[in-house]
């Protein structure tokens, strides 16, 4: 289970059934009782943490509830920073997991609360334990879920080298649709005051999203938003087209099959196949 | 017919052909001249009921005809009731009846106007009958259409685990992204007062809606929000992904073999294939 | 060339070469000198008086042209006019004429001028004349494109009923969360007056349009609007895969082939093969 | 190296070692010590130059820095036109280079300085530099990106006809849909008060940007709104299916079987073929 969501701390086969490896098992898996109940635990201790943190910043609730907040805040971040050092204790391969993926996500979970002893605001980073949230998946048992996710994530990380060189051209794209703008508009329209803020529009119009913030004013500044917002129609279909046919390829190479019919040479079976399909011959591995 | 659309009562084969059979055909198949004589006065029944309560509740319109509206409610809640019963009495599983997707539907079509008598408001409630003009597919006779609805709908069904567990990595980035903005923003922008406010701007973000009640005002908000905007630009890309490879596996199946070996009754087969994958025997037209 | 582009008068063969035969072809085709001249002229003219519509929309021109824009208006609509009777005059089948697309389109363009003697303001609707442009795709001798346009079309049709099944059910939604936004943001918002306007702003968000000239304001509102805008996430994936699998089965139509080695019964070949891949014997038609 | 990147100047092959020759390698190829350290020092150069034209374009920034960035300015564009000039003069086939695409943007790169002497506000023109920039991809000797950006702009080149026979259908779209939303809105909304100013809000719906700097008012206009944008959800999906199958087919390419017939010469063969399909002889691996 090396995959993406892997706690950089799940092997330990093979080490005594000690005090320090039941823990671990405890701890890190969840193939056990014990296991599991600490991860329901867990799971719902970091998502009402996580919603203390965002109930906190709500200005009405805040001044009401301002001490409640800071005392379970504390409380929270007591038990995970226990929980992190229970875990780093108990893994074996420490330096593994403290530089996986939920190695870091733990220890930047526990310390927003420090530092803002000296630093005022920095508490909301808290939200940052959301991302703990994703062992839930190893909680709930979704293997099928896992699967699925995988198969995203392989089809993300193939598609990345395309969809980089897309984010470069579309870069220098909204760079040059920014400039003209600004330059079409810059003097009578304050939205297009300055051409980074001209590039932020090009930005918004280009992704779709249209704020409508800042918008063309001048006639040929709204000829020139159109051009750039039939362009961007066929630019947002790349990165569809890119994911798609990376999924497609994902998918089919799930249910692909190499073996070759040793009598006529056919190939192209199917994995659940036992004759070739074309001969009649047995089909071998 | 065990399809999504499926009215948990027809099947009634065997049954005498007395008065409650007869009534039971008419009702709930379309396959005789009074069934669909029927279906379609439903149909306008249930239309009207909805533009009814759509109409009632423009201000103008219903200080106008208030009571007009009031009562022309009543008499298609009346109706629509005793519809009910008649379906309950006709149909002989009314359990499965009762607790099928229409069979919900159908009671609470006509629920919200008896509550209405308690609490004031639910009456509006009522738009829920639009769910019975679903039936519309079948007096239709739309087979072929009803063919393509299931192909959507096995097509979505497939996808719902991906597409889940790409909504909880939605949740989970916007949630961060919001806190991130409430941090550069929450100071000095009242639409960014709270972490739960901010993530619902980064939710309209994400989407491309951009509803632009709430827009980042500051240099740093600006920026962050353009690199949120250009990642939401290959986000977008993966649920459209996800669901044409799964649209594109369905039109597969649609078009498979539909030969079936002698032997061993294996089917799936390669269209070109002469030979059963399974036993190896010939196969037939 | 029984396209969807087809003009309806195309076929003349047979006919002596007389005058109307001469001017049939010269009109209707473009394998002439004397026709291509006509089809450049015609595009032109069409290209002047959709533009002069629209100018004329605009206050400041219309107030300082307006009596010019008259009068091009109506030398345009002369000229259109004695082309619509030379045309119906020329052809063989005038009612297969008059009841093509183009031939509608051709009597649309020309009524407009005449209508707004007695109806002020129904000129404007003389834009239609844009879609004569679409014969432009014949003039330029763009059978490429003409192939593209037509597996385009193709898609689309063969899309249809999926997509129509899609709108009916995007109907259904946007109705129910219409009424649920308005029970909600009703009472407290003028933007959801009704649940009609509701419905609006569903429309609006759920196509990521987004205007913003309706945002929910309560927390609630808030809440379901980031619900249905998430939901609306996986919605608009499903055209987008319905249209790509059907070009995707488009261009695989267009490139496969149906023949079958008589030898050892391969099939899949390249439509260029002369022999087969398998067996090396030569493929037959 | 004839891809779309190519500098128009990277053949000089059989040419004498002289000093040009090895300014040209230097300048031309990044496959020496002194070519990667140039190739680095231009693109920082260029990074440099691009973000002073945008600061300076900040109200701010260029009261306060202004003749910085003037002097700042002219030391680029210096260094660029003596940059040019001296790629002029290394390379051997000059024509060729200084049409190339990289060729043209060179030039360009340094012509808005001397311009904005005659011309004030040209000088923001110079953003073109930032083309320079795609340069990068080859001096990161990122062969693998190089090839993820010729597969894209292969697939948006053969889309490229497709695409345009679709603008083309979007300008007719978007000209009727807007001349009769100026129709109904035309004498109320000031967001309609022309033709082209509606044409623009028909653009901005359609692609779904939605800024809502323009939106109906009227009933009746939101009702045609609503169609619009309905309509509109079927059409986005089009280009997404264009490009996605274009990718899938060159993906296809990518992995076709590289065998050539000893015989006749024929590529282009399935990876299961035995013999070649041209000739009937025995393919070898």
């Amino acid at each position: 289970m090396s995959s993406f969501f892997s706690d950089g701390g799940d092997d330990g086969p093979g080490s005594e059934p000690g005090l320090r490896e039941r823990i671990w098992r405890t701890i890190f898996l969840s193939d056990t009782k014990s296991g599991q109940i600490f991860d329901v635990i867990l799971l719902i201790l970091i998502g009402a943490s996580v919603a203390i943190v965002m109930l906190e910043s709500v200005e009405t609730l805040r001044s009401l509830h301002g001490y409640k907040f800071l005392i379970l805040e504390w409380f929270f971040t007591l038990i995970f920073t226990v929980e992190y050092g229970v875990r780093l204790w108990a893994v074996r391969k420490k330096r593994r997991y403290a530089l996986s993926f939920f190695g870091i996500v733990d220890l930047l979970s526990i310390l927003p609360t420090y530092v803002a002893i000296f630093f005022v605001g920095t508490q909301y980073l808290m939200v940052i334990r959301i991302l703990r949230l994703l062992r839930m998946f190893r909680v709930l048992k979704m293997a099928h879920h896992f699967g699925q996710a995988n198969v995203l994530m392989n089809a993300l990380k193939s598609s990345a080298p395309k969809i980089s060189v897309f984010l470069f051209f579309i870069l220098t794209l909204v760079s040059i649709e920014g400039t003209l703008m600004y330059i079409v508009e810059g003097g009578s329209n304050p939205g297009f005051s300055s051409i980074p803020q001209s590039i932020y529009w090009a930005i918004v119009t280009v992704t779709t999203v249209g704020y409508g913030d800042v918008a063309p004013l001048t006639v040929v500044g709204k000829i020139l938003s159109s051009v750039i917002m039939l362009s961007g129609f066929a630019i947002i279909a790349v990165p569809a087209g890119i994911v798609t046919a990376e999924i497609g390829r994902e998918n089919l190479a799930l249910r692909m099959d190499r073996r070759k019919c040793d009598q006529c040479g056919w190939t192209g079976h199917d994995p659940a196949a036992i004759y070739c399909k074309h001969c009649g011959c047995k089909l071998h591995v």
